[in-house]
Order: C-alpha cells, then structure tokens, then sequence
C-alpha cells in the first residue's frame, strides 16, 4: 500500500529532462556565511536508493528509530501542585538518558496553538480536545510527550484518553493539598481569586474533578521532582516504553 | 534559569519519607503479558542524577541528540500537483538516513486537531494558522516537519513562516500545471468542481495565489517524486539541517 511503483502513472510523464528549480534568493539568519551561493539552479539530480511511496512513514519505524514509544504523560492537578517541575525534571532526566521528550505547557501551547480560547468551561474544554489532539501526533511521531495543564474536567482528560489511546496515555495526578498549592502561589493567581480579582479559579470557585483511575498519584509537599521523575522513569520501563538503565 | 537548586522552596518541605503512590490497576492491552504485576506500590525510589529543573529542555539539546535541526518543509499546491506525494518519499528518505520526520496532511490533521473546521475562508484561515502553531512545536521539538496541504493563500502562509521563524521554514511550491493536476484528479474532487458539487474548489472557482519567493518549485509533470526528495534531501544537507551522506 505504502509503495508505490514508477510505472505508476499519477505523475506520469516521467521524463529524463530536470526542471527542479531551487530558489534561494535570499540569505538567512541561521546559516548566514555558510550559504553564500544559495541563488542556484539544481539540474543534477544523483541516482539513489529513494523509493516512491504514497503514505507515511509508520509510528513503529519512527519508535525503531528513537529506540523508545511514543506516549502521553498528562499531568493534571490543581495550579502549584508541581505538574510543571516534574514534567520539566523528567524531560531532563530523558533527554538525558538519549530519549525524545517534550512538554507542552502552557507556555507553548496557551500562547500559541490556544491563544485564541479564553477560560469559559466551552474554551476550556477545547483547549484540552486540542492538546490531546496535539498530544495523539506527537505520540505516532514516537515522542515521550509530557502535558502540564490543570485539565480540571475529567470528561475532558478522558476524550484526551481515547483519542491518544489507553495503551499510551498515563495520568499522572499531582494531588497536592490545596493549602500547600494555595501557600505556594507561584504566579500570585490564589490571592487574586481570594480578592475575587480571578472568577472562575480552580479549587476556589471552579471545581477539580480528580482522576478516578490516574496511572499514578503524586504528593509533590511529600516528594520531590527528582524523586517523582524516578518513579515515572520506572513506570516508563515497566510499560516498555524505555529500556532501563541496566538493560 | 532552568535548574534551580534542592534550596528552593517551592516545593518544600522535602521529607525522606516517601508518598508516590503508582496505581496501575487495570492491564492494557500495549503491554499485555508482559506486565502482570502493574497494581502495586513503589516506595523504594533509588538516589539517582536526577537534577530539579523549572523549564524546557532546549531546542538545541534535543537537535544534539537527534543529530539534526528542526524545520518545517511547506508544500503549497493545486490538489493533486503532488505534494503528499513528494512528502511522503521525503519522510521516507529521511528516516532511512536515520532521521526523525514527520507529515502533517490532511489524513491527520483535517480528522484530528482540525476536525471542528470547515471550508470557509476563515475556517481555511484558522486551519492553516494551527497548522503553523503545530509546526513550530514540532520545529521546537527538533522534528524536520513536512506539511502538505493547499494553503492556497499567501498571507496564511506568510503567518506559518512568521510562526515558525524564517530560518526555519522552507516552502515548496508544487507548480504543476492545473490542466495536468485536473487530469490526475485523485479524488474525484475537480470532476465534481466542474458539475457544481463542490463550490469554492482551488483552482476552479476559489483563487490559488502562488508563492512569490518558495524556497524550492517543483512541478511534477516533470519530476518524479524520487527526483524532488534527492533534491529536498540537498537542500536540507545545504541548510545545515542534516548531515551530507558523504560526511
């Protein structure tokens, strides 16, 4: 299905005669110096080993590839209950360690791809669909991809469950207490919603739906990022995702 | 700025006693077989090199370990000029060289992340705006991207080459002539254009606007698949974006 033969005739005529163009009119910031002549025409095509094909590479050549699964770690909790550190401690320990990983928070996301939804329970749950969505590519690209976002509804995270598929996708719930999350106010947000500043705040006055059957719970006032970035490194092992160290 | 040390405060108080609770209670089908024992609790967390972090693993880290910089090729065409096509032998072609890429088309995105969008010059607007959000995650995540849609107006693609940032971002335009392309017609779409069944069809009664400095022209009438990814791959090989197969 993927391969397709040159006698095929969808781009037929095929014909000796090149007439690849390539424009570089202009020199760009990354590989200034390198490039100087990049205003050329490309006329000499090599033979090589190319094949035609007609549909994509596959998520287990990808996987083969990277020497890992691509899986979605969704990360949910209350705001200060350390989603983002961890996700960030254990994209390093990944990285690290020669696998792929990447967080999307909302640093990338809310300013980018979401930048356009608000904060209404509508909004809301599309910017989850949207993330799942995201998240569903990057697994069959075979990354180990890491979401760091309240995700407070939890008929939202499970559309993000089966759209990713259960096999990949593991819930991680950050459940700090509120008084300890409340007490960190990290970015000042629990103070406003006390003021009445911020409607709508999560765990004041908008609910948190904790995960029913989250594939792991994690006290981050009781352990830190480095010890929780093991444990999910153990459960990454554990599911075949990675090899482990001593492998 | 991106490690912070064991000092901080923000999640303490550390303690040595150990909470993370992993409820793995259900087996999935992924790892069936080869994960009986999946409800349990794991309390010994081994000291490791672990370091807290408080962001993102960098672009560059990951393109160290990819051996590879991120980009986003952008083919732009008529339906059935042939850019799925090219992408696809392209995605091939490079992860046969050991590199990580990735087509974002309509397979996976119009059904996916796009799938609450229709055809309307605004939906057409916001289609390709997400697409270029997405590219540049994926550019960020050192990914050599190939996206092949339409994206039949140029200030659309001017805001994805915005997004993504000029260095990184190389659009290819697949000029095949339309008479060529309404031969092909792969789907069926320019027949029904024609009878009226589909309004508002590129080419036919909704306006293409080429681009007006690609990186790269191909026109497939001309070249084959084969021949355009060679020359993709130069290209690539030339921006420093992979390295040369001689090197």
């Amino acid at each position: 299905m993927h391969v397709k033969e040159l006698e095929c005739n969808a781009f037929q005529p095929l014909r000796t005669q090149l007439v690849v163009r390539i424009q570089l009119p202009y020199t760009r910031g990354l590989f200034r110096g390198s490039l100087t002549d990049r205003s050329q025409s490309v006329t000499k095509i090599k033979a090589t080993n190319i094949t035609w094909h007609e549909g994509h590479v596959s998520q287990e050549e990808r996987e083969k590839l990277l020497n890992q699964k691509g899986a979605l770690i969704w990360f949910t909790g209350l705001s200060g209950s350390g989603k983002s550190t961890i996700a960030y401690t254990l994209e390093h320990a990944l990285v690290q360690r020669g696998h792929l990983s990447y967080v999307l928070d909302g640093d990338n996301i809310r300013h980018g791809l979401n930048k356009n939804l608000g904060f209404s329970a509508d909004d809301r749950t599309e910017n989850i669909r949207r993330i799942g969505e995201v998240g569903k590519l990057y697994v069959d690209t075979g990354v180990i991809t890491l979401t760091a976002f309240i995700s407070p509804y939890r008929a939202d995270r499970q559309i993000a469950r089966e759209t990713v598929g259960d096999d990949r996708f593991f819930e991680v719930f950050c459940d700090t207490p509120l008084d300890v999350c409340e007490e960190r106010d990290p970015k000042g947000l629990y103070k406003k919603a006390r003021a009445g500043e911020i409607k709508g705040f999560t765990g004041i006055d908008d609910p948190y739906e904790a995960p029913e059957k989250p594939e792991m719970v994690i006290d981050t006032s009781k352990v830190s990022p480095q010890e929780a970035a093991v444990s999910l490194c153990e459960m990454l092992e554990k599911a075949g995702l990675i090899a482990g160290l001593g492998e």
